[in-house]
């Protein structure tokens, strides 16, 4: 318990979650002055210098930290990735078009629901059967559709694409990155389209980043209005309308902070030291068992329950002594969903593991 | 000039804009932790139970302040007032269907152009003939359309609606009221719908506002998927997705605050205080002419220029050195802006003023 000094709350919430202990001491003091200006960041223009800066600072962070390769726009759009889900097949199914995905869970899902509005969807792989507690493999990806859209990382279920699907006959694909964007080197140049909401390893709630290929726009056949038009939001630079301002800056302090600590490489090799451990005590001890197929365990959300369900008020209480907040299952899954996001210390794991490992002692 | 020890900047910007200092304040204490909670508000999850009370404040709140009667929604969604001009032809255009709109500024013109992206838009009205230098009157709102559409208060052009437009025969009635909601009691009863965009009178950039007539819903005959219905909102009172978190928590302060300081009626006794000392010096002062129709004048921001420009260059080193900000008018337009939203202080109007009537002592 000798780290709890050192974080108040050791924070395993899905998302929206824990950030940097850096950027919420930069994020407060911005509030009541952002760099000496005398203004607060919530009551500069986004079009004054320096939120100009500050979005361009966010976008060219992306661009390194991801090693986006020329011919790719990054963007930071207001509401989340469920209007992803629906700019998706707006910008590229076609008229009487068709695309096909992957349904891994509850995003994944409704990813699917909003393409059905606009036309036809394959669906080449389900872990439906299952609980959507595996990732299907070997499906195809197949030609002659608009897209192929997968989700990486199922927040809900636990599970995680270990080997990104990616085309071999050039069909775009798109993926839904919100939860494990900038915990792993990722190769841009195999997508059409990688769209992600802030809330986990970027930032708060209220922005998402889209990273899109450009010559891939523009070929649907359907009229597109404004606001809807990836390409509007492309030649103006995300400010074709007011962005969210405070989410973009708290997103580009965030990203700032993934840099200086090392970069996508240093995300990944602490998130894997996370789930070793925590996967390890899961594993170790009869009384927890983990829900995912092994080969397929995300190393963001961790779902694992009790054998004996019985225990779960003690073990809710040990945690809870111990500083933990949020590890409770999504409600429509139950058990227990440890999230691990790029800011969450290796202390915090450690924390918890002890919890585990006490608790195991005393009812095992 | 002796205000100016009170407030750092005086901060005219036409939004994001200034907000009460208090509102700063807790929204920057909040970043490090919220209530004692130990969490900041950044990163606690949207289901929890503080930021559940925050979300059903902020709404309890705006029911409070307009009045909302039974049988309206009140929802804050991610995106800004521009993705209403989507959602609204969406939720109330029917297929083959109608709307008419008056065009009365930039906003007012790009919500015409997505409506056009679902129908026929019957444009009834339009200042475009002078500049967008006034509001239109005397014009009907048709009967057999879906809607009628106007925009409340124009920012770029300093012209408002001083006698909302209503519909004697039923035609539902949907107003953009980005930049003047709050500033003035409403009869919330003659509206299908009101929205605003949160950065001017309500909050930080970065959450929409939507009082929703809920019967008038669901009658398009058109698919919406998920994200773009109203109704799925509704429903899931804002939390169908995750919403903009910070944003939504600031508007919250700020709707307190203006509870706190009496209402929208005192925010109207001050917004004509500010507006009649603004405006009064531009009368008096012939260095200085309004440049919009006197009975149209926005008690938001006023908009003037110079009538001898080669003095542009003084008159900014004057209000800069005032320590003014934020006064350049809209780069389509040019001349002067002075946004004076519900937070702008009347003694931040009076440092303009001052500053004006030295300029003209000295150059007149």
């Amino acid at each position: 318990m000798s780290t709890k000094t050192k974080q108040k709350v050791h924070n395993y919430s899905a998302g929206p979650c824990i950030l940097p202990s850096t950027v919420f001491e930069k994020a407060s003091a911005a509030v009541l002055d952002l760099d000496g200006s005398g203004l607060s960041i919530l009551e500069i223009s986004h079009r004054s210098k320096p939120f100009v800066a500050i979005m361009e600072k966010a976008r060219a962070l992306v661009k390194e930290l991801l090693d986006v390769p020329e011919g790719y726009s990054i963007l930071f759009l207001g509401g989340g990735a469920s209007t992803g889900f629906f700019l998706v097949p707006m910008n590229y199914m076609k008229v009487g078009g068709k695309a096909a995905y992957t349904d891994t869970g509850t995003w994944a899902s409704n990813a699917i629901k909003e393409a059905q509005g606009f036309g036809e969807v394959d669906v080449v792989a389900s872990s439906a059967d299952k609980d959507h507690t595996y990732i299907p493999k070997g499906h195809p990806i197949p030609s002659g559709v608009d897209y192929f859209h997968f989700t990486s990382n199922n927040t809900i279920y636990g599970t995680q694409y270990k080997d990104l699907p990616t085309s071999s006959d050039g069909t775009p694909v798109i993926c839904d990155m919100s939860s494990d964007i900038f915990s792993r080197p990722v190769n841009v140049a195999d997508f059409a389209m990688i769209y992600a909401g802030a809330q986990k390893n970027m930032g708060p709630a209220g922005t998402t980043l889209y990273i899109v290929k450009d010559e891939l726009l523009g070929r649907t056949g359907r009229s597109l209005g404004n606001m809807m038009d990836l390409r509007n939001h492309i030649k103006k630079e995300s400010m074709f309308n007011t962005p969210p301002v405070y989410p973009v800056y708290v997103s580009m302090l965030t990203l700032e902070w993934m840099k200086e600590q090392g970069g996508v490489k240093a995300m990944q090799e602490r998130s894997e030291a996370r789930a070793g451990l925590l996967y390890g005590a899961i594993d170790e001890l009869p009384l927890f068992e983990g829900t995912t197929a092994r080969e397929d365990r995300s190393s963001m959300n961790a779902t694992f329950r009790l054998t004996n369900t019985a225990l779960e008020e003690t073990f809710d209480a040990a945690w809870k002594e111990a500083g933990i907040s949020g590890l409770r299952g999504h409600r429509s899954v139950g058990g227990y969903r440890a999230s691990m996001y790029n800011a969450l210390p290796l202390e915090s794991v450690q924390v918890l593991v002890d919890v585990m490992h006490e608790f195991a002692k005393k009812n095992g």
